[in-house]
């Protein structure tokens, strides 16, 4: 497959897959959008006392790594005007090589109020990782969390086709909207067992492990999740944690997702749609 | 237009819209997808020294809150086991109307440690304001953010229609991950003038409205903004904050970011694709 013209390298990675289309299973190549956590760190106090701190990870597409800090500054309330902003560049000094080209120190200018009990409170970072407890960039490529067990073969390939028209089938009155995600859980016969929907994704997610776990039903190693837009770091993260064996995304994963779930030993499959998907990890539980 | 079946009433709103088709644009009803922050509260401690703290506020769809409050504890790492949570329910003494609804309280087994500090440093509201600066509940429903001027009509309305093909041939080659939303800037005129990409859409968005600051060029009071996905509040917001006048979306608007355009002053559309939109919020920018 060629390079994408123009397409910063840092920008997407290639993926060895299986492409089901029908019944055919087919070795191929595909391409994914890059997601690494960015860590921007902020310098800040009067001239001669200057601090430094780490002010949010989240995940993002490498590159335009400034301005995006710049942008998140600004709409995040930390500036108000251009001239509070000294500059943005990527901090050469950092200690792992997972950090490497991901992390950028913003300079606020001197003297510049910062409500810094605000912010401890306001900031997170969106690359925790719940299922080992890490908090940091190397949480997200620590290959130390719990894996899944290999307990065999799950669901039948063909059926795998039938989950998207289902979990529409169940939401047909919230389609009015065109505005709610959907995560929807099947059994390995392709049952569908339970369907929430919510405007973020995550959410959504959350509302099926929630009311899975109040019901004292996990781990749910023995099923199959579909989501109904892309897969990311964070869905793969959450579906681990409730122990998911089989995620299957309407949409396309990210790189950080496909690696996640590699690690963590859970199935994924992508462009679950019009009787094909992409098998990316784990397809020994697709018979 | 008849009731959705099925459909909790707080998961839905319905709005008055300019439907735009073509060359046509009538009045019609247009059913929102319900979006409101949920505040998360959290009860812990050892049995006799309760306390009682926020955790987190979430921008969610109402519905199924008690699950959604025990999924997040469960997969962001606060919880491990069904048993260390005690129960969740609705919080009935919030001070506030628009709280009302809105708040949950998860009571934790008594003595499961908390890493306090690190909840302080990990956790964040989605719901804070960079335009006012408020971080709560109260800050999604303030009307005292800055509004945008009220300048005279900004685009024509075949214009629109142009700026979606325009998009997508920018970003041709991005669209072989299938994986990235979009933000692009446009004239009045329908030029593109700035495209940034991400798998966050949050991200594309603060990376375009990042280039403009570090540029020197905003407010962007006389630019039309187009977003790949879904139109949600924090996308409303970030676009206040950098002055935009027209906040057109590709998907659907929930319910609060055509509530906050309204508030804001912005022109919001949604549904921009295949000759049609829908026009949300202050029509009187498309001429």
């Amino acid at each position: 497959m060629p390079a994408p013209v123009f397409l910063p390298p840092t920008s997407y990675e290639y993926a060895r897959v299986q492409r089901v289309q029908g019944e055919a299973r087919t070795p191929a190549d595909d391409v994914l959008a890059a997601e690494e956590p960015l860590e921007i760190r902020l310098g800040y106090g009067p001239s001669g006392q200057r601090e430094h701190r780490t002010l949010a990870v989240t995940m993002r597409t490498p590159g335009h790594d400034e301005e995006l800090a710049a942008g998140f500054l600004l709409t995040e309330g930390l500036i108000r005007r251009r001239e509070e902003l000294l500059g943005v560049r990527p901090c050469p000094d950092v200690q792992k090589p997972e950090e490497q080209g991901n992390v950028v120190r913003a300079e606020l200018a001197a003297g510049l109020p910062l409500d810094l009990p605000r912010l401890e409170r306001h900031f997170y970072t969106s690359s925790s990782c719940g299922v080992c407890g890490k908090t940091s960039i190397e949480a997200v490529h620590a290959a130390a969390c719990p894996v899944l067990p290999a307990d065999g073969p799950l669901i039948a390939a063909p059926v795998i086709h039938q989950l998207p028209e289902r979990q529409r089938e169940a939401q047909a009155v919230f389609e009015q909207t065109g505005g709610l995600h959907a995560a929807a859980l099947f059994s390995p016969e392709g049952e569908l067992l339970l369907l929430r929907e919510d405007v973020g994704r995550h959410n959504a997610l959350d509302k099926l492990i929630g009311a899975a776990l109040l019901a004292g039903q996990l781990p749910l190693h023995r099923h199959v999740l579909l989501v109904s837009g892309r897969a990311s770091f964070e869905l793969v993260q959450k579906a681990a944690v409730a122990g998911i064996g089989v995620l299957a995304a309407v949409g396309a994963p990210s790189s950080l997702a496909v690696q996640a779930a590699q690690d963590f030993g859970m199935t994924l499959l992508g462009f679950v749609r019009q009787q094909r998907y992409n098998i990316y990890t784990h397809p020994w539980r697709i018979t």
